[in-house]
């Protein structure tokens, strides 16, 4: 069998993540028992909620445990496998973690699925076409729950969930807002992804200039926001809402150090009568098919063209990540193992 | 005709409200029209919503135009009518504002409501059976949704809404914890309101101290809640949900005067996979009918027994008023005209 590279949690962060918080090791793969498989990784995918994993805290997701590998989406082919649904050089994507190889128990429910690479790329089934793309669906669908002509706003817009969520949105005849770090991100979301207008959050230095800026890119208001980053942004946004608006809650960068970030004036969620909900797409099993099914066909048809940043090598995983939670990130971050 | 004596809004308030934003006036009643009613008020009502229409902000609802009569919901004697729905003698309430005398247009939908007070005493109808009924009804039934064993709080419980909420939410098998000011609330909501326990918020000086006795007060942790006062409480209350928990956000006294009350911790909306919803209940007539059914019956027969705080004379409403915005009521707060 062949020697397996992992990438564990050592210890745990004392406010940021530093890249010494992990450990890079080595195994043995061990043989196969009946019904298991192994996979040989091609890509990892870093996502902001593993950070949230490495504290220690009461959170959706159990806390990663110290000393074994993190945990993590991956996609790859079959090499070994003693499964009759699986065969050497089946594509899959799994939940195989930070390495090179996964021994997984292929009859588990939604343990590993097999994948069709004639008109999506692998590397897109961990983005557009994977869990960010129906974290996008979900909260575009089943939260905010637009009609055609309804304005819309997410934060990280040119990351996984946000250039799902702005062909997504499109589709549906909706005006779409992105809020972005720099003038690439932003040009890229205005001239790749389709998206409307997007604001560079960068030129802000408070919640009122960048309300300003919302005010111009929104002139009906917001109708629908999908948050991803929370602080400033949450703030500002929240000032435009209209009446009877919606908030999907999916991300807050802002908040995985563990520290405060306040949303200023939470009785404009009254006075405008909002929904806000939380929500972690792994709970809403029974929408992946649909919502894989339209992705698939918006990436298939070249309306949604995902960027991808990929690190290179699982020792670069570290960094990589680290460079996520700042959003040094252009795209979808993955690492090509 | 009789002399009608007004309280119309003098000039907005500074941060605070106080007695002389008010001015007390005297006019003639006009001749009636074809299909008006003369209506004499015997209770006024006071609630937490004028102070924001005191404010000359973009709100749900319009401000309070300076030198007019305050808005606000009245019970009260018809002792005139040209029309005949309405007869002199008949009970009513409606929306006749903060004087003495109403002159209604009785064939506008919702403008008077002919009430019984054979079981139900005429000011409940302010109280109970009224706007604050409804509307700690549409927060339960419709935004908290709960089911039997669930744990439910709510701020304010010995409010007009507090009480009905406790009474409602015991009969479809709940515990519920409510909060409130001091000694003599909290064991008013625990022996007569049927509240499983209070918390006296005014023994905590922060949210961490909150958060310890509502952990006692609620060991399964909380699955709804309702949120009248917002600041601290809804701090402490944020750390005790439990997953997919509902907050209905009804009012925010403390954020009235326009200053910001963060929530600290917006992130456990996200964390808890949390739907925190905003409402007025005025936008919901379709629900009325049956809540109110339901209050009758409550009411009627002495499941719930409401608390009233009644201040003497239509000139003595500003420091009431004032006095309900700080907590001084003990109950509904009224105004015998």
């Amino acid at each position: 069998m062949p020697t397996n590279q992992q990438i564990v949690l050592d210890n745990r962060p004392q406010g940021e993540a530093a890249a010494d918080n992990f450990k890079l090791v080595s195994s043995e793969t061990p043989a196969l028992a009946d019904g298991q498989v192994l996979v040989k990784h091609h890509f990892l995918s870093l996502d902001p909620y593993m950070r949230g994993r490495m504290n220690d805290a009461k959170s959706y997701a159990q806390p990663q445990a110290l000393g074994e590998v993190m945990g993590g989406g991956t996609v790859g082919e079959v090499v070994e496998s003693k499964n009759p649904k699986f065969a050497a050089g089946d594509k899959v994507v799994g939940m195989g973690g930070w390495q090179t190889y996964s021994v997984v128990d292929a009859n588990q429910p939604g343990a590993l699925r097999k994948v069709d690479t004639t008109h999506v790329p692998l590397s897109h089934y961990l983005g557009a076409v994977g869990m960010p793309g129906v974290t996008a669906w979900y909260g575009l669908v089943k939260i905010i729950n637009p009609k055609a002509g309804d304005t819309l706003v997410i934060s990280a817009a040119t990351g996984a969930v946000g250039s799902a969520f702005g062909a997504l949105a499109k589709a549906r005849g909706c005006r779409v807002v992105g809020i972005a770090g720099g003038p690439e991100k932003c040009q890229y979301a205005e001239k790749e992804l389709g998206f409307d207008a997007c604001i560079d959050y960068k030129l802000h230095k408070d919640s009122a200039s960048l309300g300003k800026a919302l005010k111009e890119a929104c002139p009906k208001g917001i109708d629908g926001y999908f948050e991803n980053v929370g602080g400033m942004v949450l703030d500002a946004v929240l000032t435009r809402m209209n009446a009877f608006g919606r908030i999907a809650m999916c991300g807050m960068i802002a908040g995985y150090n563990g520290e405060p970030v306040p949303l200023t004036y939470p009785q404009l969620i009254l006075v405008n009568r909002l929904k806000v909900e939380g929500f972690i797409v792994s709970e809403h099993m029974e929408v992946w098919p649909e919502a894989l099914a339209e992705l698939g066909t918006l990436v298939g048809t070249g309306k949604l063209r995902p960027r991808e940043s990929v690190a290179d090598g699982l020792a670069a995983a570290p960094e990589a990540f680290i460079g996520l939670l700042k959003g040094k990130n252009f795209g979808k971050q993955l690492v090509k193992v």
